[in-house]
């Protein structure tokens, strides 16, 4: 056995080599096609220091390998300089057990899969002319949200809401200097009355979005809330809006904002659409430049299967 | 994150370095106290060609590290002329999450282990006066078994069992060159007649030693049965033992020598001692040189916790 150890420079440097969107994309048809099997997760969590593991791991049916990743969150790190959350993903042969691969990828792959999965869900549901880009959120997934929006749309002008507003001068430092047009705000109003195409990309547990601000033909992609607790947008958007859509309807079932208004009794399931669905039937996307849309992404494992797979390749492993 | 990789080699070499008898003898003691946290086994099944991955994980509370220990057996490999056994061990900082360290141990130290945990119970159950060693299965337990009682008994007497008579020769053949007087046989009933202390290595779904067989003051380590199916010893051995004792009380009553027996109705649950409780109280360990003793080891997760603990810290990691 002699595995190949990728670093995350190395992962970083691949990545540049090919485009994770298609790889995503690919990812959620086969999920919605029920080609993918996803065993419990499992956890540790420890109480002194507070910290928790989780091991996800899964496969595609009949394909070259299997993954497991191993991702952990150990929030007084930063007391110690370190970074609180880190994360490696192994990558087996399907046919024989043997170990191909460590990417030891601090957690940086799933950000790449998240932001891919918002491109994914913009390229299906946003308008075809959009006006402005909203972001809630200005850290990691608030900038790679947007980077990841190139391929998708034209649009360069950005305007984020924040709740500091040092990270908000960084956030539109940085992104000025890849050639965006940026506003910054701490009010969330802003957003939603100058722009059709929104990305929440928060922690936050109270909705930021009201369903009184929201205009026609907005499309809204919702990646931060992944848990029961977390909530982005007011259960009466996904009321009024012409097409919700989950990345796994298993899972939008007990978190993130679908389950919230199914909770609500504002959404019925058999109205919300898989992603995977979505991609795959023209009947199901977006049909007129008024509808309102929602996509509610919690995160699904064949997006690291997918995107680990991708990477193996690309370095020719 | 720039965690040590550990190969197979470095692991054999570091071995040589400190006596993992202690090391696993201090685990079961933890593990019967308590202090063990062991989540349920991830399991992945594949059908074409087969192969099963099981990922173990667990830690001893306020500890140093966490571990999540990764094995396959893909059982057509040997087709292909690669090993059907796959593993490897990722060492956890408890404090942090950081990944400390990833020993590339070929499933070896599950070998290591489970050697040890039998030269464990043979300290504690073993006659002190032994005859003659005999061992079922001419394999690598068969072999680790034996070289791993050394620190136990000066008994250099070996009567080896085995199916193959390649296999035995080559077994024979090994352990006169590390200093053994080996017989090797096809007939259980010889090993009964002239061993008092027994260990059985083998996958056997059926009973190789019956109870009329056993002398007074044998010891039998039987640790080749981990499943609900497989079965080294008549149960009415178990019935006729004076003393029965588990490597984890609880494993015991699924799987093994001792679920056979409590379901056959022969033996009771409240009869049966766990090892950790064997090693630090006297009164629970053989009492005379006629007593019959039975140990059934199962695996205990803690046992490959304290062997890679061990292996880290001889790394200086």
């Amino acid at each position: 056995m002699n595995p190949r150890i990728v670093s995350l420079v190395e992962i970083k440097n691949v990545l540049n080599r090919f485009d994770p969107i298609p790889c995503i994309e690919e990812g959620f048809v086969i999920y919605s096609q029920g080609k993918v099997e996803v065993p419990p997760v499992g956890e540790m969590v420890f109480k002194d220091p507070p910290g928790d593991v989780h091991i996800k791991y899964g496969y595609i049916h009949d394909n070259d390998y299997y993954i497991i990743k191993i991702a952990s969150g150990f929030y007084e790190n930063v007391k110690l300089g370190l970074s609180s959350s880190n994360g490696l993903i192994l990558v087996f042969k399907q046919k024989t057990g043997e170990l191909a691969a460590i990417l030891l990828d601090e957690a940086h792959l799933t950000n790449v899969r998240t932001a891919a999965a918002g491109a994914v869900a913009a390229k299906y549901l946003a308008p075809r002319n959009v006006q402005r880009i909203g972001i809630f959120g200005a850290g990691i997934q608030g900038r790679m949200q947007l980077t990841y929006l190139e391929s998708i749309t034209d649009c360069k002008d950005v305007i984020v809401w924040g709740i500091h507003q040092k990270e908000l001068d960084a956030y539109r430092e940085e992104m000025v200097s890849l050639g965006y047009r940026v506003q910054i705000t701490m009010k969330s109003l802003e957003i939603a009355s100058t722009c059709n195409l929104i990305i929440t990309a928060t922690p936050s547990e109270t909705p930021l979005l009201s369903v009184d601000q929201i205009q026609r033909g907005t499309h809204i992609t919702a990646m931060g809330s992944d848990t029961a607790c977390k909530n982005e947008l007011d259960t009466r958007i996904l009321q009024k809006a012409d097409i919700v859509v989950a990345d796994s309807l298993d899972q939008s079932l007990f978190r993130g904002e679908i389950y919230k208004a199914v909770q609500a009794g504002v959404l019925k399931r058999d109205a919300i659409r898989e992603l995977g669905n979505v991609i795959q039937e023209k009947e199901l996307q977006r049909k007129s430049e008024e509808q309102i849309t929602v996509a509610d992404l919690t995160g699904v494992a064949v997006q690291y299967i997918q995107i680990s797979k991708a990477v193996v390749k690309a370095l020719n492993i």
